[in-house]
């Protein structure tokens, strides 16, 4: 039976360090306040700024909006960026993405400053998780990986480290973090031989292929901790991730749910960051 | 008996089809112009500088420099950058560092264009390298790796690949670029555990580590290509790498000398950097 790592418990521990952390930061004159940017009304947008805007109630950020049609041009939605970038008063931008295909995603990228980059979209932000220096943010998915592993006290260095999938949201950034806490990072993707051997090797392994239910048992082997960073909906409309939880579960030593597990600290690290961010502003 | 991976055979081949692009760019009034700047008179960059001359010398690309004092005003170098980066005559900019330490390394490092950066220093570089777009240009001594496989036809796709070192001039980038050319890579460093068997694993190897001949024959086994990224002097005076060349030879099948290996290339690409830069002013 493994060790389940749950994100609820991760998330309560962050939220009460948040807590103190915007408290602190209210007695010294600034409140932490995201800027949440949405061009259109994409379902998934709004239900994940609607837990966003939930969490920043729950640890007393503030939120700015800016809505915009889905056929607002380029130039009106630089012009929000360029207006988050421009108030002291917002310390971080939420932008959902992808953007309409009229809108150069460069472009938008390009206008935003990194220190108000939470979500670790621009170069800047990838320059600093590459460096690791202290330049814009890493990708939130990232960081909440990290997040877990630190709260249940899983230290990767000097560890066999394996991580699926090498998008710049998830698998290149947290082979990067991985790293720079000193663990032997592998990285896997779709052209990787005998993926299942490599899968293996790993003492930690960071599963972001993007697939539903694709490590199976033969990924596995005792005493790997597993992190399943997918989330996908099955047929019958359940969630499952990238890992066969019932197969993996019985072999490993500790594993991430589905849903419960990455997901549910995703939002909170995006807060988090917004009030890192004001803590910088702050001086 | 390795096959010996000799630099001067990639250099022969950049060299021709460097000079027929820098005609192709003087036939359309480009002429492709590095710019070298100094501060200070270390042996070392004089001697880089004399070599990085005669190369472009040899393909027809011009030289402008720009040579300041040891005690020359941050403000002073700050203005160079600015010179070079608002001179459409000047392609491309090399930087001898470390910089006098009165001088900040990262104000000069973000006052260069990307689009001038052949040495790959900037974040904007860093950020393409990690990325994967074209943004700035790689760090040269990894190109130079990246060169040599590609001469002697060693596709890293579907590959074992271990790197050793993690530093931003070459095991960082070199793993990224490797990674994007679909081998699967393992980056291992100082706090890895038992290194001979990690590197055993690479079926392509490159040693960054910065150690003299520190790996030695356990690090090796059959069929192995290695590249050997280190040069040091040794007390009799005499050159060597990170690899125990005597020892690793016998045992792989293909192996950079040193010297005569990387350096080698290392030169000429910075030159093919500049050229490139030309090329995109040309449009």
């Amino acid at each position: 039976m493994a060790q389940i790592l749950k994100g609820k418990e991760v998330v309560d521990a962050l939220v009460e360090t948040m807590k103190k952390d915007v408290e602190a930061l209210k007695a010294r004159g600034v409140a932490p306040t995201l800027g949440i940017v949405r061009v259109g009304e994409r379902d998934d947008d709004i239900s994940y700024e609607k837990g966003a805007k939930k969490r920043c109630d729950s640890v007393g950020v503030g939120v700015k909006q800016y809505l915009l049609p889905a056929d607002a041009p380029q130039q009106q939605l630089l012009d929000v960026i360029h207006e988050v970038n421009n108030d002291k008063g917002v310390h971080g931008a939420l932008l959902f993405r992808p953007l309409p295909k009229h809108i150069d995603d460069n472009a938008i990228r390009a206008a935003l400053l990194p220190e108000k980059d939470i979500d670790g979209i621009t170069d800047g932000s990838l320059a600093g998780v590459f460096a690791n220096i202290k330049l814009g943010f890493p990708p939130c998915t990232a960081e909440a990986c990290m997040a877990i592993l630190a709260h249940f006290g899983i230290d990767p260095a000097g560890k066999r480290v394996t991580v699926v999938g090498r998008s710049l949201v998830i698998g290149r950034p947290i082979a990067m973090m991985l790293m720079h806490k000193n663990g032997t990072v592998t990285i896997c993707h779709t052209k990787t031989k005998d993926l299942p051997s490599v899968v293996r090797e790993g003492e930690i392994v960071i599963v972001a292929a993007g697939a539903p239910e694709n490590a199976t048992a033969e990924y596995f082997r005792e005493g790997q901790i597993v992190i399943d960073v997918g989330i996908h909906v099955k047929e019958d409309g359940s969630l499952c991730g990238d890992v066969k939880f019932a197969e993996a579960e019985p072999i490993v030593k500790a594993i991430t749910p589905v849903p419960g597990g990455v997901g549910t600290v995703t939002t909170c690290v995006t807060i988090q960051h917004v009030i890192e961010a004001a803590k910088k502003t702050a001086g």
